[in-house]
């Protein structure tokens, strides 16, 4: 699963300015980035007249505009999704995603907080919040960097978050919710099918295995 | 697995407004459409300034933008995607897609001819032609509707892809790609599979089941 984490902080903070050092930081060490961004007001993803804005206007749910270099969507939702919820429907080929805001969502947090703007901290630990970016210093039991510490904050997520891909093995979804499995279930499932998948031809080294069942 | 219809012919010859036609009658069918349009021009989907617009600037490979009603998304790609490919990486929730163009793709097609304007049909059988919307009736073996019969080109979709749900059963990719299953094979797996999950607690009744396993 493609780990989450979500700059968050008052408004006029810096959270843009920090996902704007903190994307080409790990683009540099070779991670690929997806952002998410909240918008409430809206927003126009295509220009009137254009093929694929009538198609959207005709009532398509989703609209797809591709060409060679680039690839963009636009769908309807009923409802704000959760970031979990954007990751799964969205949000494939990259190694992290970085949220602006979202700051009641419940993924892990990092705050900016600067001492001269702000009374107090916005998230606790109990929201999920895993580091502060500040001009000052916390005690909260979450790690502290400074302001300028792009490269600090990095290797914070860096070895937080990006180094833990071996250790998922399975995940196990039934009618699209995800089922918490316990070590010998785990084991079993992922053997038992991971023994089958192997006997099928040209299937002898299977590096990942999806099967989707309906009734 | 959602299908794709393709909706091909020359230049000028009526794709857009066909599938501007063809979502309406649809929609109010019941089902959900995605619309699919190559744009090789390149397409702007966000303001300069804007912080969604920040983020794809300093690197960000995919941009995911969020509103309670529609949420729109842009990624970079290395290559022109299939339209199998773009099904696989974007598209949820919905019944079928259809693109405009696509002619070279391996999906089901559809071709608008005009006597007046063209000279020859763009695609055969060998291309995956399914069906042709015309004011000249062809013998070629493929269903033909007049121009301005949408229910007509509308019930023949329904008929021939939107009802096949049910027999799907079971997908296996290995390694990414789909690994075609003899009826036995699907049987067996699928069956194992079922058995395997009815016994965790609370997937008594599973309808759908997606797992994956990563090495």
């Amino acid at each position: 699963m493609i780990p989450i984490i979500s700059i968050v902080g008052k408004s006029d903070s810096g959270k843009t300015t920090l996902i704007e050092k903190l994307v080409p930081e790990l683009s540099r060490r070779g991670y690929r980035v997806a952002t998410v961004k909240h918008d409430i007001h809206g927003f126009e993803v295509d220009r009137e007249g254009k093929d694929s804005w009538r198609h959207k206007q005709a009532g398509a749910h989703t609209v797809v505009i591709a060409s060679p270099n680039k690839v963009a969507l636009i769908r309807d939702v009923e409802r704000d999704l959760t970031l979990d919820e954007i990751r799964e429907k969205l949000i494939q080929d990259v190694d992290l995603i970085l949220s602006e805001g979202y700051k009641k969502d419940v993924q892990p947090k990092i705050e900016i907080f600067r001492k001269g703007k702000h009374e107090e901290l916005l998230c606790t630990k109990e929201d999920n919040l895993v580091a502060i970016v500040s001009d000052k210093e916390f005690d909260v039991g979450v790690s502290c960097f400074f302001l300028d510490d792009v490269k600090g904050v990095a290797d914070f997520i860096e070895k937080k978050f990006l180094r833990l891909k071996a250790e998922e093995g399975i995940t196990l979804k039934v009618n699209g919710r995800n089922v918490p499995l316990k070590p010998f279930i785990r084991d079993f499932l992922s053997g038992s099918i991971k023994g089958m998948v192997r006997s099928l031809k040209g299937c002898e080294n299977p590096q990942k295995i999806e099967i989707q069942i309906e009734e």
